[in-house]
């Protein structure tokens, strides 16, 4: 029997061609432009697929907490990781001091305060931690506007002997409200000038900028085309989802992870209940398509409704023979997110389940 | 130092006072209606909440689904668990079969062909499974019409001898729907009467119905006030949440969870970073208020955005004093989602930790 019939649902099956083919597709893009990858874990979070990233090329990895990377680091994979958010606090402190005695760690910095700490905390360990400025390109979150404010906060660094400044970095999550393909493009090359521009300012003022690094799987090729960025942080592309879609750049061929699922209740001619909800699906909405994601075998089909153990789909004319105990392949809005959900992924190859990953990095949240 | 201080962020505190009240008083209630409550697990998840509702006289517990129910049996807590949902599939009927060994276990159906694999499959095993009927009224979800619809089905499991239909049920979640209280009222009422007509209509027939079960936290007190209902089924009661608010019956005061998070960037004057993002808070939407929770100390500020470990913050003027490192608490908009992406959560008393619960039955989706 195949997997859809072995399986139990709702689960993720990760069809580990398309997988391979994401991966070896990120990686030959970065060597052909000479940027290194540092693809960031939060996507799938096993040990397997972070392997599978080194052994195309990876330099190192990025994670957003300490304990995503404390399970990481565990693994062995990696034993280069930054820290692509700001650690905050003395709990934090000291775990990323333990972390510097197994892997070589990175830590993104957006403000003095935070910094001071830090680089007081590793001249008391007698350590010193590399840092990166985190630069707000335009997603409005963390990090300061390019050029002067992050000269400001160099300079500032310069008197902290605990740490020393290596690059700068941005994350251009804001390509997600371009309109279409060609805007897309030019939102993220408009960041990777300011990137780029502001690691100029920096050099010509004397400091040694060598990581430049922007980092989003949707602008990946694009913030890239910019000379002068040094590395790349994708995560999603390993996957990709219904939200990249919209672009028409990936199709439902690229995306490979799906949720498998059953038809638990017929209710109407038009409807059906579906056992993924949003605790499985989560929700997270999709700007390519209405609704809680695609349904691979109907693609008109619109999951209307999500609580939180059940799906409500609305069916089109040519699903209605649906039958309940009839399962489907639900390609999720955004994959990030739908991971974290599960305690493992079901990996599936010409259509036989041939392992099943651990979702090591699951719920770190702090 | 408090607890503000000591525990790292971000975490689910529960206040045990606000807990005990809130479990207290929905078991008043019951009792003074006459009515039997069986309290769904999915909110909590926890063996001491468990235990916490049948000390307060629970007659059994709810679960949607079979792992949830397996890690709360395993706890010894409760011996009678209503499955408020179909069990669909050949692996799913096993581990029911294995659970009616270790408590009594009762299924809602809502059509003939599970009805009847579960009645096949309990021949086979020698034993008799208790059923309930799901009713639809008016969330249109699972469930069958109430009436004629509902006493079909009746009728068909009088012939699968592996089954006993014990009553019937219905989740009136679309009270949500309501734009004040007074329209809860008349929504939940119009559920429960027609639920109790469905119970007359089937005792009209000759079948014998003990169990006319209703289930929404916030149609608690409304649905019930309908004569003839004999079970409640409320989940969210034990902590409340944002979504709570805006009927105006329930305030802050009465929510038992919150999220203590840590600023981690104030890149502007009216904004601030924290470190909980849709991993932590959930995306699911609030109607009481925009944004992605209610802040306790800030109730004018706005969550307006989330990623997956960042929530952005729009400060209005009083909170613009916030510093990097402060911390603040949010009442989740929806309070089960959230408690599912933790392992553990924090409970405090008089300001100081007293116990870690473990979420024994976090991401049970199967």
């Amino acid at each position: 029997m195949g997997y859809r019939e072995t399986l139990d649902t709702p689960c993720l099956v990760v069809h580990q061609e398309i997988l391979e083919e994401n991966v070896a597709k990120m990686a030959d893009y970065a060597r052909s432009r000479g940027i290194s990858v540092r693809p960031h874990q939060k996507t799938h979070k096993t040990a397997e697929i972070a392997r599978m990233q080194r052994e195309a090329g990876a330099i190192g990895a990025t994670c957003a907490k300490l304990g995503e990377a404390e399970a990481l680091i565990n693994t062995g994979v990696f034993d280069d990781v930054l820290i692509a958010y700001q650690v905050v606090g003395a709990q934090k402190i000291e775990r990323l001091l333990s972390l510097m005695d197994k892997a070589h760690m990175i830590v993104a910095v957006d403000g003095t305060d935070v910094a001071q700490a830090l680089s007081d905390a590793c001249i008391d360990a007698g350590k010193t931690l590399d840092v990166v400025i985190e630069v707000n390109t335009g997603l409005n979150r963390a990090g300061l506007t390019p050029g002067e404010e992050v000269l400001e906060l160099a300079l500032a660094l310069s008197d902290m002997s605990g740490i020393r400044l290596r690059g700068i970095m941005t994350h251009e999550g804001h390509v997600a409200k371009a309109a279409n393909a060609a805007e897309l493009d030019e939102i993220a090359q408009k960041a990777g000038k300011d990137l780029v521009a502001t690691a100029e300012l920096l050099r010509a003022n004397g400091f040694q900028i060598e990581i430049v690094s922007a980092g989003s799987t949707p602008a990946a090729f694009s913030t890239t085309a910019i000379d002068g960025i040094t590395e790349m942080r994708p995560g999603t592309y390993v996957f990709n989802d219904n939200n990249a879609f919209r672009f028409g750049r990936i199709g439902p061929d690229r995306c490979a992870l799906r949720i498998l699922t059953t038809v638990i209740s017929r209710p109407a001619p038009d409807r059906a209940v579906i056992d993924a909800g949003s605790k499985t699906l989560a929700m997270d909405p999709s700007a390519s398509k209405p609704g809680h994601g695609y349904v691979v075998e109907y693609p008109n089909a619109t999951i209307v409704r999500l609580s939180e153990e059940h799906g409500v789909i609305e069916l089109p004319e040519e699903a209605q023979g649906l039958k309940v105990g009839d399962r489907l392949e639900i390609i999720p809005n955004h994959v990030c997110p739908t991971v974290n959900l599960q305690d493992e992924m079901f990996v599936v190859r010409n259509g036989e389940v041939q392992a099943d990953w651990e979702i090591i990095a699951r719920g770190k949240v702090r």
